[in-house]
């Protein structure tokens, strides 16, 4: 049976590692804190007699065999790192609901058709090397051993490096990665990170796509003057420019979907004193949507609202595009058996989006994947203050358990 | 008569104190490089036989006699120290342009009625007490001891200390500060910091009043989300109600008047990245007008729109005024003596508002006092490309020359 004693106490026992005074946990990929819950975790793997290995991009993958063990597996995992001064659910609930499951299939003496294969993705966050989901780009091919060596840390330290010092051989000629087929399914369960399903006071989402951003460096040159001695019609002010933006990037998004998010999160002004017109402004814009011909649309509707404004305001403004990537559609077939084993334990689900990115994102490219939240208290995540509830989280694993026995059965 | 070369001279000569690389300057108030400004001024002034002393506040004053020296004197003057990365015109104009009118009296020998004092103002910058026109507020009664204890630089020195080291004594009990009717009249010349005379291609400002500031410090709590998975309706973004206030407070000055200004120049966002809605705003915002009602009904229509937007965004707004000062006319007899003089003369001259304090601002509490401004290149102060044409420069010596003499006639 699904025992939520055992997962409490391995969810209790990693979350000491990289633990701050604070309450929060600081637990980079591939550092002391990050090995530390790595190597606890293989332990488990190993005592559930799983057949371990850790892969040339640091995956750590634990087999349990099937009763034929020619078919593809089916995976199901999630992550252990976090971001700095992160929270204690973000990734570590996944990656211990497929040990659970696991352990489960073992009380239960369960032998499946597909063998089935639970993975902790190394790097899922982008805080160490400045990209996200690197275990899995590497697994899906998705990461070269030229990219593998750029990514550097704020110690200059690489991924490669930081892969070859944990054991790892990320070398081209020893990398493997998946294809297409060798993968009959993936699952995950992850915390929502957002305020949706408490809001909606449901206990399950499942997430039919994944959104992705399109990032813009916005610069707005105006003119440093004098704020006193400069009349209201002389001022070319890039803060008020940049409050033109602001309010209408924010109308693009409101008028666009339910489903499509904008925000300008980072706003630099010079020289930013009380007395002086600001003379030059920079924003960081990220426009996210699980729909590629919607999030285009917000995109086209954007620039021209740059450009408005640049006509308007007499400032020059240059955009650079820093990212501009593909939403994923999950699987539906796999969707539709989330909600089929939802509906019979008669838990409230919801289908959604993900605004928020996922090693499943880069699994779907190889295999039906199937993404499931539950509930983030306030909608907080990255952050001391995120949490879930053990009822919540114990929901999230059980229906995991099912779709992936089920999945593995035939 | 009025002499450009010798005027270019010590102009010269004291732009080297505190020259930087950069061709700006900064010559900050009682610094090293101030006193060597302010000792080369003294040398001149005695050689211009000019009865020398420094008063408490560490004002450079020298006297010349008049035919009855009952009467009260005419002052004139500026100020030598600048901001750091300053340009080499703000106040040091006025101050040479004092020193040129004696040398100009003295080369034509004549002896006015009343007595003439020419004055360098100490410390009329807040660069480096954090306070403008300390050396007029100490001079015009507006400065106690206790205040100058206060005040200190960033290395803890007050100002109090700073006289002391500069061979000033500032105590209590030696203290002396001008009442009303020991002086005539003020005179002031000085670049206008704005871009007014240069667009409207005018030779000379006749300024009616000086704008005084109210100052607001903002402060918006919004909350701090994931931007990837908190839908728009979901959100308490503090950057997009600063927006609304950035651009409301710029229309409340826009429908104001010609001579109403408002900024917000200072903004600063937690958590300040790109993928987090951002929590809080600080905002800091200068409410100028050279009409006290006028100033009154936009600090009312401001505190207005901040209570609309707090009702709208969902954030707390708080707001703390930093300060509430009161517009000072200027003596319109004065203004009128000026205009007639530059209509003598065929020069174009507006009558304008100055937006910037000056220490006229504090003269005028005890005397009728006039500001004359020349035109600012590009309207640029307080930055290294800070310019006025020689030409420009010399019409106001003229005219503040001729209306000193005036005045000083009787």
């Amino acid at each position: 049976m699904i025992d939520s004693k055992r997962f409490q106490n391995d969810f209790c026992a990693i979350t000491q590692f990289g633990a701050l005074e604070n309450g929060g946990v600081t637990r980079l990929a591939l550092s002391k804190a990050d090995h530390e819950a790595r190597n606890y975790l293989i332990k488990q793997m190993q005592n559930a007699d799983l057949d371990v290995h850790i892969d040339p991009y640091g995956n750590i993958r634990g087999r349990r065999a099937g009763s034929d063990n020619q078919l593809p597996a089916v995976m199901v995992g999630s992550h252990l790192d976090t971001v700095p001064q992160g929270g204690h659910y973000d990734g570590i609930i996944g990656v211990l609901a497929a040990l659970e499951l696991v352990r489960h299939l073992n009380d239960e003496q369960i032998t499946t058709q597909y063998p089935i294969e639970i993975i902790n993705f190394c790097c899922e966050e982008s805080s160490r090397f400045g990209v996200a989901t690197l275990g899995s780009k590497g697994l899906t091919g998705q990461l070269g051993c030229a990219q593998m060596r750029q990514l550097r840390d704020r110690d200059g330290i690489s991924f490669y490096q930081a892969l070859q010092q944990s054991g790892c051989s990320p070398d081209a000629e020893n990398r493997s990665h998946l294809s297409q087929g060798e993968i009959k399914a993936f699952f995950e369960l992850h915390i929502e990170q957002g305020p949706v399903l408490e809001h909606h006071q449901e206990h399950l989402g499942i997430v039919e796509a994944i959104a992705a951003p399109s990032r813009f460096r916005v610069t707005i040159h105006g003119r440093s003057d004098h704020s006193g001695t400069t009349p209201m019609t002389m001022r070319q002010d890039a803060l008020v420019a940049a409050a033109q933006l602001i309010l209408g990037t924010e109308q693009i998004a409101q008028q666009s979907s339910e489903q499509s998010v904008a925000t300008i999160g980072e706003i630099h002004t010079q020289p930013n004193v009380m007395n002086v017109v600001p003379g030059s402004v920079s924003l960081g814009v990220d426009i996210r949507d699980i729909d590629g011909n919607r999030k285009q649309r917000m995109v086209a509707a954007f620039q021209k609202l740059v450009h408005k404004v640049e006509t308007q305001s007499g400032c020059r403004i240059l955009t650079e595009m820093l990212c501009d990537d593909v939403p994923v559609q999950l699987d539906e077939t796999l969707q539709q058996q989330l909600i089929e084993l939802a509906q019979a334990h008669q838990w409230r689900y919801r289908k959604m989006p993900s605004g928020a990115g996922h090693d499943a994102m880069l699994m779907a490219r190889l295999a039906p994947a199937a993404l499931i939240f539950i509930p983030s208290h306030d909608g907080i995540s990255h952050n001391i203050a995120e949490s879930s509830s053990l009822e919540d989280i114990m929901r999230g694993v059980t229906l995991l358990s099912e779709a992936v026995q089920q999945s593995a059965q035939g």
